[in-house]
Formats: structure tokens, C-alpha cells, sequence
């Protein structure tokens, strides 16, 4: 049987989701905790990674594992207890046997969290920027984005995928109190886009580029043309979209 | 010159609010931060104590300087770059020669967060309790502490006070998404008050006492018949009323 774990986790202690000798992993974690509970070798195969340093209100991961009615009902609250504070599961559903985290995923919604001053409470939730900033200009920028499908500009460098291609369907600032926080849903995210994306943004914001000039950074395809990579810390993966069908009735 | 200097805290890293031999304290970390840029021993009086790992959205501390226009206007901006990222300052404005950050606190209020579910991101700013509560029979209780006066049920033993006398003006749970928030105004509090408030609180919320049993608990003046004392991570002084008049025009 085929499993879907849906959890929330603080990126801070983590080397990001994937599992990587010598330094601690999402994936490892959950996969030694689920391995202890359930008496048996498991591996989980996430929806997608994050960063060092990224968190994750919404992940998904699956496995597969035979379970008794009673383990499958109790299991999100034995793996709540087992796990330390920094990972906590939403909900275990079964799905159909060939569902797949990753593949099946229709698109990925992030969240990037801006703090205007000091705020002792989102030390490494938030990244502080202490300009005042455009969100306006920025919001203008952004809705240029969905004009595009190709966004190497935003690409880390020698990253190993096959097409630059992205279909965003929404990227919006929206002001906080003493902040903003960046919505931006996709099908696909290259690695440390958002992050280039924001900073980018973020440029816009200062007034230091134009928002038409939004245009060339995307058509030159040229990582260097884009603004910096904000930190790891203030980025959050927020939603996972899957078609109805692949959970089972 | 006396100036009151308003700011917040994270409580995790501190002994508490009061300077100490041999344990970080905020008291010492401000008063050492104003030394360093003022270029003078500087000794702060704060509008109150916080234990170890309370936290304050708002504390408030006085002190005696003579300040330059200049430096006035700069001093909050030059703190909040000295200071770590666990401590914030809001203000810095000149008061009455004779106002005092303690004796002239009309009142304060603090707040106390609880959550219902692990949360990744509020791990040492809440007080995580996976037990449903009846929040409807929590504030019936809170209630019936606007009738009394004499809170020795709620004091620490042994603690140094002349009176347990302390005029509550508000008392009330608030739902959260996934928690709740208690809110508690009083012209003054005692030693470890809100956090066994809080914890008798919770019992009623349990359904292990009555709502009723309120009564018995405030009139035995006998600390062994209230709740547990929750723990600190949840509590953050949030406010302290001052009148209007102590501040200069």
C-alpha cells in the first residue's frame, strides 16, 4: 500500500530535505523514524527539495508499507511524538499504488517572508530588510513573470535539468504588518529560483531597476543580469497540488 | 535627562529581565549596550521582572543621561544595530525628570500562547498542550477573578511582598487558529501570577475542576489548591500603561 505523509517542518537544523551523508536531512529524519516505528526498512520519496536552511509548511512525501487498520489510523500521532519539535505531521492518506509525490504534483506554491525591522520572535523565520520598499513597483514586476515560460535567468548555474521552462500561475506581494510576504505558484520550480526571483524583486522594490527592465533580466537568460539570492531562511514550500484522483476513496 | 526606552524581547536566551551574578539577564545586556554607545556606566529600571524565558512584545526601562539633539534622535537606531537579533527597541522619549518606569505603571498586561498542535515554528514561544480544551468554561473561570482581590493562591511562597492585593481589569481567552490566547490586565501582578492562573485555568478547560471551584480556590489563599504553573516559553508581557502626562511635550 502506498502512502502520502503530509507534514510541516523548521529548515534551521536541516541540510534541506534531501538525504546526504555526513550532515542531517528531512528525508533521513523521517525515514528513521518511520523505519523504528514500523519495524522495517523505509524510504520516502519527497515532492520535491528544499534548501538548507528552507522550511516547509505543507511537504509531501510517499512510501510504501503493509499496514494493520489501527497502525495506519495511529500513525501520524506516533510519528508526532516520536519526531523533536521541528517536524510536525499534518496527516497520512493512502493512495493509489502508482501515485507519485513528485510526478504526480501538479504545482508547488512557495512563500517568501520580508521583515521591515527587527522582530525578536522570526529570527530565522523571516528574512529583515530594513529598507522601506515599493511593493507596488514589485507587484508590477512580478505580474511580468507570468508573460514567460523560461526563466534560466533565475536558474543556479550548472544546475543538471533538461528545459528552463516554468509555468507560473500567480505571483503576488501582499504588505504584512512590519512586512510583506511573496506568493508565487508554479508547476515546476528551478533550483533557488524563488530566491532569485525575490531578489530580483527586491531590486524593483528599492529602485534600483525599473519594473519594464524585468523584461531583458527574463529574455537574456543570463543568471548575472538578475538581482541576489535572498537567504534560505525566509523561504517556505506552502502547498503541494495533486489531482482528487490519486487518493484512494 | 531621563528617557523611558521601549522594546521587545525573546525570553529564550535570558535569565530573565534582572541583572545577575554569572547568568545573562536583558537588564544587563541593555545597560551594557547603552555604556558602549553613550560612553558611560548607564543603569536601566525596568517597569518590571520577567522570570527566565518570558518573553515581552513589550517591556518598558528608564534611565538618566544627557543626550545630544543628535544622539537623541539616533540612539534607537544605533541600539537596535549593537544588539542581537533577541532584542528590539520601538522608542526611545524623554520623560518627567521624576517619572519612573515602575512606580508610575498604571497597569500591564501580559498574554499567554497556547497551541493545540505541534508547530514547527513556535516551538519555544508557546506552550504546546495536545489536549482539547474547553475554552467556553476557561473564560466562565476568568471571570470569576474580577470579583476578587487577593490573589495569594496564585503567589509564589515565600515570596518577598507586602500585599497579595493586585486589581484585575480583564481576563479572557481568545481562539487562535490551532491554539488560544489569554489575555490578563491587572495594576499589578505577583511573582509567577499569570503562569498558575494559567495553569488553574487549563484544569477547568480540562473538566478536572468546576468553574464554580474558582471561588474556593481564590478565597483558600493557599497556593497548593490552585493549577500548575504553566510553563514560561508561553508568557509575554505585552503592554505596561503609563499616563499621559509623565512624558515630555
Amino acid at each position: 500500500m502506498r502512502y502520502f505523509l503530509t507534514f510541516a517542518y523548521n529548515g534551521t537544523p536541516y541540510h534541506g530535505w534531501q538525504r546526504q551523508p555526513n550532515a542531517p536531512s528531512v528525508q533521513q529524519t523521517l525515514e528513521e523514524a518511520l523505519s523504528t516505528l514500523l519495524r522495517q526498512d523505509i524510504a520516502v520519496t519527497g515532492a520535491g527539495r528544499t534548501d538548507t536552511g528552507v522550511h516547509a509548511q505543507t511537504m509531501v512525501a510517499h512510501f510504501d508499507v503493509e499496514l494493520s487498520q489501527e497502525k495506519e489510523a495511529n500513525l501520524a500521532h506516533l510519528l508526532n511524538r516520536y519526531l523533536d519539535e521541528n517536524i510536525a505531521i499534518h496527516s497520512l492518506k493512502p493512495v493509489l499504488d502508482d501515485a507519485h509525490a513528485r510526478f504526480d504534483a501538479t504545482a508547488r506554491t512557495y512563500q517568501y517572508h520580508l521583515g521591515f525591522q527587527k522582530h525578536p520572535f522570526k529570527q530565522v523565520l523571516h528574512y529583515q530588510i530594513p529598507t522601506n520598499l515599493d511593493v507596488e513597483r514589485m507587484n508590477a514586476a512580478a505580474q511580468i513573470l507570468l508573460e514567460y515560460t523560461d526563466f534560466e535567468s533565475f536558474a543556479k548555474k550548472h544546475s543538471d535539468v533538461k528545459t528552463f521552462l516554468c509555468d507560473i500561475s500567480y505571483a503576488r506581494w501582499e504588505r504584512i504588518d512590519q512586512g510583506a510576504i511573496f506568493t508565487i505558484t508554479a508547476n515546476r520550480f528551478l533550483r533557488n529560483m524563488v530566491r532569485a526571483i525575490v531578489g530580483t524583486l527586491l531590486e524593483v522594490g528599492k529602485g534600483k531597476i525599473s519594473v519594464e527592465a524585468m523584461h531583458q533580466i527574463i529574455q537574456s537568460k543570463e543568471r548575472g543580469e538578475a538581482g541576489y539570492s535572498v537567504p534560505a531562511c525566509g523561504l517556505y514550500l506552502t502547498e503541494i497540488h495533486y489531482p482528487e484522483r490519486i487518493y484512494k476513496k
